[in-house]
């Protein structure tokens, strides 16, 4: 959202800690000492008094006088340590190495694929897989590797040994753009990044299986699509964002899965982006979104 | 939504049957004989082979051949009867005689109140009643009789009774504005007509007590409400309508619960106007609105 | 938005003629006598007293006893002339032919394409034509034929005649899909079909060029974008579809395009998916949406 | 929005200046060293290189080692002055003094009032003025002074100072509630506070009289409302907030109004609480919401 400067690259510096005054003039003071210009600031407090603090600065990095590994453990050594801080720093000219698991539905991964190519997504995709063979041509447009990894009935062992061999060490993040394959927790613990999941329904409402389904039978007037990080108990992680749309007694499954399927792509597309440009944090199950 | 005619009133016919050919025409042509003209017709149908169909047609009346109890007499002989239909004739100058029942909360209540005086609800407000005395006072700027009828524990079946005692044969539909009592099934069958209520939530998300903390504690981005029949399980009868709105996690309770009650009136508004306007059917647990 | 049905086709009827009584009644009475089975109506009136009349029916067509022909010569003579119609039939299984124009920006063409693909528009593209070469790429990725017809300066002429040339006698409808080349009066005389154009501002606001300019200079707080048919006054045809999305002063002319583009996307689609499945009629310069 | 601390007060600092490194260390350098805690932040550049800053930043009291005054005369030395600041203090408890205007549409006043009531509102309500008397009873049921100030032909200069006299020195900001007369810029430079107006359109589109007729006539399909800070040129001024509503040809003049005037009392509570809980700048013509 916000401008990032013309010449040079920034950086973002996202902090979580205890609450207590003077956090902002600590982590402000040291990034000006070190010649970073602050071009964005975001914070959220769960209560002045002792609760937990959370933090995202952007700022530009022409004039730093330290050099990336040496920042972070000045930080560390200046700050961090002392305030108890979970940090991260990270550069927006090191973009996220990403992977998209997909099973049969196109929309989704076209999105994202689109938005990757246009800029809009700063992303370096490194790989596609997915249980169905369909959808090689539309990665193939793209020039992306598409790498089909079945599961048959009773494979699933295999399947996931197969994509953490795709997976590990070589992807930041991984988005399951309409995966219709349930993780086990054993592979999510072994995958090591975070993982976004886009679930076609306005959660809580409809978890589980066929929630277009679940949407026709209660009548609902309004449908949505939830895009959240990944953890073992199903559609149950922290919900990074959601949007919905309008329907009525005309719309059956069909027309629900249709309308649902433009909010799915916009609702993965916009979790995708905020995770890539380091606006979220988690906390107690739920996201803080900067 | 459609434009009545400007001199004199105008009738409403909500039609449910079997589907087959030819209703459109029977209904239509039965009308046009008797001088009425259609300004509005909506229809609908699950399934053209042997599903339900539904239709509402607005109609003037002032050059009908007929007085309004000889044109239902008329209707049931010449059309209805031989196309097994459920149906219904209204009036636009006979408006619907409403209670209202609130607990402490005024907000629901006051736009209700508002949206009748400047004439968007059309409606005849004939009592309020709640278990507390809070609100009399809002009910006396507006010139409506407001009925105290406390429940005490264990005091839920007399308060029920001095309830249907102030209702039955008096109103033609019920609004709970954040009425905070579950009311039972004796009441509702007692009652014999439609209650509309407001849930603070999306439902089915968040059914029953507490729903903004609940929100709040699964992190949900985007907040709801509905407004629905009511049925003897709770929280479970068919949608009329349903608004959201969009939440961060900056919001806590307090504000889940301000922003919350904008959308709440403006959904069980909507809602009213549209029991009022004869726009809802319901068949299976769900409404058809037209 | 209703669902057609299962078995054979449906045909759709558009009608605008001076409104009087009887009118549903003749309509659905001649469909009715001759097999058809009405699945949809829509009807509205400007004025029941001498005002314009506008309905669509959409029916079913299995059990006609008439070709689709004598279908229409019946109408008129039947119906359509004695109540001075106008009227046009139309069949769910003769999709339209359709072309699209498109400049450089590619995310209106990708959504037609990839939503024409997908079955949600029931359009057969017939060709893309543009006066850059920039997108051959991503037509041949769908397989449709792409014609580079460039506008040099002082080569507005040429252009349109080639334009004519591709498009005359070949398509139904045109659509504009940021095609950044004002049509002469001339052309849109001798093209006779309708076009259908995306401008990317919320018309009457910032018609003309950079709107985005505009907005950002005028520091609206929402955006938008208008479908809407071309006439020769520049941005002032009849307006189809408009959508919008929240802005703020965050927000530079970049991220006003990005932001734009999604809209401009979906407000193009939806107006073309309107115009394909017969939706539409225009009445002193403005729409009529069924 | 966001949380403000359960005990003692909180204080909003407003800053604009020249942007250049350090702003931020030296200001929250400044509040900590001061025994303040910074609860909340927002920042935005118009170009680290030399354009604008704008800052909000809120914080706890309690531990202040200095008195109001104190504190803004320390400020200007240690910080603002050298920083070139345009700055305002302002304490969550000392409500801003506000008077509304009005003429005979009473749903913008009413929301107000309603929403000052329950506590949305942080304004201390001194007045009601307008040139007609019918709202009168509204305003008794909420205890507040009522005004009528009639503007006959060419009685707007004594009508104009008739306000000056109740408004000059009594009240932080004025609000027009629908109130239907231009005001002189001659009397917007006496009366030397701000105010904010609601205008019934979406704003630049449909300015001046009638925006519902205008926008029937050209058949938009959607309309808006915008509260902007007044100046001399009419509907020309700085858009603080805007909201829209979707409508259709169904809805003649008389609908877009009501539905109109829904969006009008939004906007304008909204506009009013970000003015009351200082989150607003302006900066050539434009405003930055924080």
């Amino acid at each position: 959202m916000s401008a990032t400067p013309a010449g040079g690259t920034s950086a973002r510096l996202l902090i979580s800690c205890p609450d207590r005054p003077g956090i902002v003039a600590a982590v402000s003071g040291f990034l000006f000492a070190h010649g970073a210009n602050i071009v964005s600031s975001d914070q959220h407090s769960l209560d002045p008094e002792g609760g937990r603090f959370f933090m995202r600065m952007e700022f530009t990095t022409e004039a730093l006088d330290l050099g990336r590994d040496e920042l972070g453990r000045e930080f560390a050594r200046e700050v961090g340590d002392g305030l108890e801080m979970d940090w991260r720093l990270s550069y927006a000219d090191e973009p996220k190495r990403m992977a998209v698991l997909v099973s049969r539905e196109e929309h989704c991964l076209l999105d994202l694929l689109w938005r990757n190519r246009r800029g809009e997504l700063d992303a370096q995709v490194e790989l596609i897989a997915s249980n169905h063979p369909d959808l090689e041509p539309d990665a193939a447009a793209f020039g992306i590797p598409y790498h089909h990894v079945p599961v048959p009935p009773g494979g699933k062992p295999e399947a996931e040994s197969a994509l953490l061999e795709l997976l590990e060490g070589r992807v930041d993040v991984v988005v399951l753009a309409r995966y219709m394959q349930i993780l086990t927790g054993a592979f999510l613990d072994r995958v090591g990044v975070p993982l976004i999941n886009i679930h076609h329904s306005f959660l809580p409402a409809f978890a589980g299986a066929d929630p277009y389904r679940q949407a026709e039978r209660r009548g609902v007037k309004i449908i949505g699509a939830t895009a959240h990080y990944v953890t073992e108990e199903l559609d149950a992680g922290p919900i990074i964002h959601q949007d919905v749309a309008r329907v009525s007694h005309r719309d059956g499954v069909p027309e629900l899965e249709r309308l649902g399927a433009d909010i799915e792509r916009a609702v993965l597309a916009r979790a995708v982006k905020l995770h890539l440009d380091d606006r979220l944090l988690v906390h107690e199950g739920k996201t803080v979104v900067f």
